[in-house]
């Protein structure tokens, strides 16, 4: 029998909790599957002696991750406490240091320190793996950093934030203000404790980020996606979006482009008959583009104790059976820096303002855009609300500087009613 | 540097030369995913000297696969030749006896001797790869046996031949009958030179066995895949599952049950607004469940020279990159035996028949279905076709030889107008 693979598990909510009754309750399973045993030596979290829904009595308890970390007694660290900075860095540093292979979920210090920790990992000749930081359940990084390692990876985009997409869809389907919905969402749980990480589109930022880097072998750089949230979104726009056949999605899409690295995470329209138009409540859903394989569609749950707790497993299941991959499926010396390339492709956009009741208001409106080189593909004119008239307006494809410098110059005409929303509509 | 990894590539038909294309035109992105070059030192084929849309002058020639296998200059043998038996069988096993690993795209192959090869390459110390052999490149077998392998697989599903999904979604949009499709399925060169490795569900039964080996840690069983094709659907069957809420699939099923193995490649119904419901054309889609996980679904090309070679080459990474795993996830020897339990579960069917034009016709068929302890969920009678009905039944949740009692017993109502046709529908 093989020597067994002994795990310290720094972080024990409900990810935590979840790994350690897999490793509990599947030990057979686990054996047959890599060779040998799987075992945890020690824990570690912040309050000892909560009830966590599974015994931890036989394992040895650390009140300091770093501690664990630098146990002799210690394979594999599993960090699953969460945070870009704090005793999360220090206790993946300190295992790297002594020796010891890292899985982690944190994806917010993967989208800071990613390129940092990769080259420490590779300095101490051990491996750090993250599946569980992107998309839950979905194996997403291993597809992309192994099962599509032979194309030159032309797309990548994903609704990875669940909260997010029940917030979208619940809107949609019950007819509920963002607001409304929003506090419905608080209460049920779904939100972080700073909601800005999910509404804001910070937590599927970071994700995005670490995807892109495999992708394109770049640097990971969180601080190059384009970001924005969805609490501007109106059950209007979400209503006439769905009469022109789309639905809004917080979609990220990265993509290498001649200028340069384009991320975004932003709401954007796709197509209501799409896979990514039907998604559904908390679900993920990533897309991933290469020059061989086409299109290849993943959808799982994004969250969770088991869908977590699985993705972690898998990366503690690989080293198990040895095999060595670099954190972003190449040496990260390679990882090149990235030349940020905001907006870069053109797509079509739809608007959506209000005009004056003045004759000639949607041809200034119309004059405005054929002055920045934009045509319109459609548009409609709902009937007038006071003495303003809802126009939604989709543009054929154009570049967001172009749109931009017709968005700064519909005020002059003095026909807006309100600022005028554009979102991209993302062709799939 | 590192020393390359050296192929040697048997069979150039369409996957064969896209896998050397990407070589070609790929060497440094594999070198930096990899840290090794990839090369090919010699290929072989049936017939030298055709045009294959690549350059194959720099590479030695065999016109023997085994002699390839054999040579001391290959580290991986990539046998692309396809067939169960001969050459492919032949040459696979040399390449394991003489010390190569082996990539293949051989469903076939792998269906009928999987155990014996696994166990050969497990006893050469060599691994056998075959992620180009199922669902093209969808990298559904890497996310089974890496992916999910902290998870009890409960079941796995799948679309997994195109021609077939082709078929019956063209019937669909174009009205067209089962034979009119066929025919111009064969003449765009989508079937097999034997259809009925097609549309009796053969190659979809093979990649199947090979998932329901994996996910259950059994031999693989091909014999015991309970087959029906799909050339008994009518166009009929096809909208009237579509007035019921269903699209028609060949839906490959295996689930492990109390009584043993299920694997079914069967014509079923699915809901037409699910993911498989959706699926069009030659898309192949997986859908794995786990009970961790939850549902995964992969979409993507099921074949063609891109999406095949990409399969193939993230098995060759794999191996330049060290990793070693056992061919069905856990060594051949664990693999356990089968015991076939057809048509274990119970699901609700759906019935379509004809019956005549008599009082009382319908209660006869509803007190015989009673009889087999069938209740019914729904039931629709359409217009007298000359002095017969058709009739639609959904039934309530059945076991397979319930329902099979049941239609074995209608004849003797005197009331049938022709064989009545059950399709499982499959809850999703």
């Amino acid at each position: 029998m093989s020597d067994p693979l002994r795990l310290g598990i720094a972080g024990l909510g409900t990810v935590g909790a979840g790994v350690v009754k897999i490793v509990r309750q599947k030990a057979q399973l686990l054996q047959s599957r890599t060779g040998r045993p799987i075992e945890i030596t020690a824990v570690s979290a912040r309050t000892r002696g909560m009830d966590r829904g599974v015994p931890l009595d036989r394992y040895d308890w650390e009140d300091d991750p770093v501690a664990l970390a630098r146990r002799g007694d210690v394979d594999v660290f599993v960090e699953l406490m969460g945070g870009a900075d704090g005793p999360a860095k220090a206790a993946t540093e300190a295992a790297l240091e002594t020796g010891k292979d890292v899985v982690t979920a944190n994806k917010a210090m993967l989208a800071v320190h990613g390129k940092a920790l990769a080259g420490a990992a590779e300095a101490a000749g051990r491996v750090l793996r993250f599946e569980a930081a992107v998309a839950g359940g979905i194996p997403v990084v291993k597809a992309l950093t192994e099962g599509l390692a032979g194309n030159e990876i032309t797309r990548v985009m994903g609704v990875m934030n669940g909260t997010c997409n029940y917030i979208l869809t619940r809107m949609e389907s019950a007819g509920l203000t963002y607001e409304e919905v929003f506090e419905e969402a608080r209460a049920l749980g779904f939100l972080e404790a700073d909601p800005n990480l999910d509404v804001g589109g910070i937590d599927a930022g970071h994700k995005l980020s670490l995807l892109a880097s495999i992708a394109y072998g770049t640097e990971v750089a969180f601080d190059a996606v384009e970001l924005e949230g969805i609490g501007a979104i109106t059950i209007e726009d979400i209503r006439q979006a769905a009469d022109m056949g789309y639905r809004i999605k917080l979609l990220g899409v990265a993509q290498m482009t001649g200028r340069g690295l384009e991320q975004r995470m932003t709401p954007c329209l796709v197509p209501a008959d799409s896979a990514l138009g039907q998604l559904e409540g908390g679900t993920n859903m990533c897309v991933l583009e290469g020059d061989q394989v086409g299109q290849i569609v993943m959808r799982g749950a994004g969250a969770g104790e088991g869908p977590t707790a699985s993705a972690v497993m898998s990366d503690i299941i690989d080293i198990a059976r040895g095999t060595r991959i670099s954190t972003f499926g190449r040496p990260a010396a390679e990882l090149k820096p990235v030349t940020p390339a905001t907006s870069a492709t053109p797509a079509p956009y739809y608007l959506r303002m209000k005009l004056a009741d003045k004759p000639g208001a949607l041809a200034k409106i119309a004059t405005v855009l054929g002055e920045s080189g934009i045509s319109i593909d459609r548009m409609r004119q709902y009937s007038h609300v006071a003495s303003e008239a809802p126009v939604l307006i989709v543009t054929h494809k154009t570049s967001r500087p172009a749109l931009d410098a017709a968005l700064a110059a519909m005020p002059a005409t003095g026909v807006l009613g309100d600022t005028p929303v554009a979102l991209r509509i993302e062709q799939i």
